[in-house]
């Protein structure tokens, strides 16, 4: 049994009478990821295992969104619960060295990845709940933001936030109707533009996260919500949710290839690249 | 007079010098909702009086549908309370009786008349307050949302919200249209998902219902804050409010006919029907 | 050195070295608007003196439009402060003497200049920020709703709001749409329709503004929080603000003829010229 599944009783499915014996695990792993299928509560665990910050490189997108379908074609999987496996960082976001210094093949390859990956998670069928321990900047955040649920640990060393101002960089339209959606358009406005990294209790305070919980509480509370949402009927929760998120999911997809071409233009100017070039600099220097 | 009228004093009309003798009450009946107008206020009184749960059959939601009518058709009428003649429910939303083993043509002419009642009260030219007395589950809850303003008994075994996942059934969208416009996004989002029936002090803080009060004062409560709305003029306040509501009412007008396809697809599933037919069960071992 | 300029540091750009000397300031005037800039930091001061009120005529809308062009159009300028001149109010808002008795042209050039101002300072490449040290009523509060910030002096006494139905009137369609992408849907739909003034302590729990500080630390809270803004890159801070304005400004330049039409069919009515004559005859018994 996965490391969760010590820590608290897993949650069962209400279809699935109590006194059965618990059905073995299925697990698949990869280089990036690692998940784990508990069969008899439906719920799966997703956890980022990519040193040193769970970077989303074009090879980690990739795997998270094979992962992902993989679940979703899995009748026996209701619901997925996505976390870290490294100390203090949930994901660091896009990995920058996919934007600095390739072919415009490469930058088209990688922002595909990036929107397949968004297209896949906040539309998916299953619930999905992002148990963020550790700290969580823009692709990061844009990650727990899909998620039907946000808990965070309440460790306010940890910061979360849409924070690609900071960068020199602009956020797509895409990552600012996921942000609106869960914040509403003033805080977004206003978090967008000075690329805030809010510390966890702040980031509650703005309902970027639904709650926190101490760290070691994280596991178990992240449990207790997907049994909640699980005792909903799959088919009924399912058109709900695509019946919320369809206009901002149809509007990435009516507008895929142009957004592509923006982010390669975008991405291809010199002033960005020396931006780019110049945060990892800082980066480097920090380690 | 009313009731209400003796509790309070009844909110005047700004334009009406106040020495003046209060002019009679005029009221009409029907088998499902009694109505008191009292024209020397221009307020009208509306309250739900059928057992027993005031579910919204074709019956009720066509008297409901007239009895808006008329008053929206009576110059001297300027807002409308209301609320239920009976303790504990407010309403217990659609009349699931009207969904279960009936023909196609029946279920068509109840979805119209549930579509028809919300164009009138969410596009009513009158200031309309809610005084939820009692529960108020889905369509319940959806009449309440549809006023201008909500003040809801402060009784914790009281509860509102749009709950139909947890009966395996989907809001519509303009059901969801309307939430979204009361509690934004996020929390419409997560409540309908959810199916959550939220009890009185939690609604008051998610600014589902905008204030809550002892049951004793509800009443007062109701007049006074319709007398705070009825000091505006009435031509510039029914110009902002079809101005804030336009776009989810043309919505509606614009697809619906689809709509009602869409209603009678879903009801028609076998698997909807049993679900129904289940749920109907429960509530009659529950009595 | 302007006034607020002796009170606090001036907030210097990132980009520059915190030991040059002070270049000196610029600053340019009108009848209506006093305006510095202070080079070294690239933020101006706007101050707007035009006794009794800062009404927004026909005058004091153009030399307003046309002092935001001139910063807009120098480098050295990346942030605008917007205060008053006068005590205990911004502004009153549109200058109703503009809407009275004049002719059709008149009222076309008016309504054009409230266009023009507002599509400059809501489209402004600038930062904007708001330091609101009076009351701040109808158009008064658009200005502030169309910054990036708002700073009010927390005296209960000073109010702020889009009271536009309490003359009978009614906020048009970009007015409201400024209004919502602020507080949101429902707070406007219940402000508007009740011609809400809110005290500074309530405008604040609405969201309507960010921030309250003592009337004295005002000039020094707005320039702070300038620094704060002007530390992201311009860049990608400004085709962030594009990105969450550009629906809500693309919609007025789409319908600006119509809606021009439509304010002067409004105005041009017997009975709102009544109702702004008799507006006119309460404010002047007043003094």
């Amino acid at each position: 049994p996965p490391a969760w599944d010590r820590a608290a009783r897993p949650p069962r499915s209400p279809l699935q009478p109590p006194g059965l014996p618990l059905a073995p695990c299925r697990s698949f792993s990869n280089n990036k990821i690692q998940v784990e299928l508990d069969e008899s509560s439906g719920v799966a665990m997703m956890k980022f295992k990519s040193p040193p910050v769970n970077s989303l490189s074009l090879e980690f997108l990739t795997e998270f969104s094979i992962s992902l379908e993989k679940l979703e074609n899995n009748r026996a999987c209701r619901g997925v619960i996505i976390t870290s496996a490294l100390p203090k960082i949930f994901s660091s976001g896009l990995d920058i060295t996919e934007m600095c210094g390739k072919s415009v093949e490469h930058y088209a390859e990688f922002w595909r990845a990036v929107q397949e990956l968004w297209l896949r998670l906040y539309g998916s069928n299953m619930v999905t709940v992002a148990a963020v321990n550790g700290s969580s900047p823009a692709g990061g955040c844009l990650v727990a933001l899909s998620c039907d649920y946000r808990i965070m640990a309440e460790n306010p060393k940890f910061s979360i936030g849409l924070n690609e101002a900071q960068l020199g960089i602009v956020a797509p339209f895409w990552f600012k109707d996921t942000f609106v959606n869960v914040v509403g358009h003033r805080i977004a406005e206003r978090s967008l533009q000075l690329g805030s990294l809010h510390p966890a209790p702040e980031a509650h305070k703005l309902g970027l996260v639904d709650e926190l919980v101490p760290e070691e509480k994280l596991m178990e509370k992240a449990a207790a919500v997907m049994a909640q949402w699980l005792a909903l009927p799959d088919h009924a929760r399912q058109l709900t949710k695509t019946m919320m998120r369809k206009a901002v999911l149809d509007r990435l997809v009516a507008h895929r290839e142009e957004d592509i071409k923006n982010f390669i233009t975008f991405v291809s100017k010199e002033s960005i690249q020396k931006s780019l070039r110049m945060y990892m600099e800082m980066l480097k220097k920090k380690k």
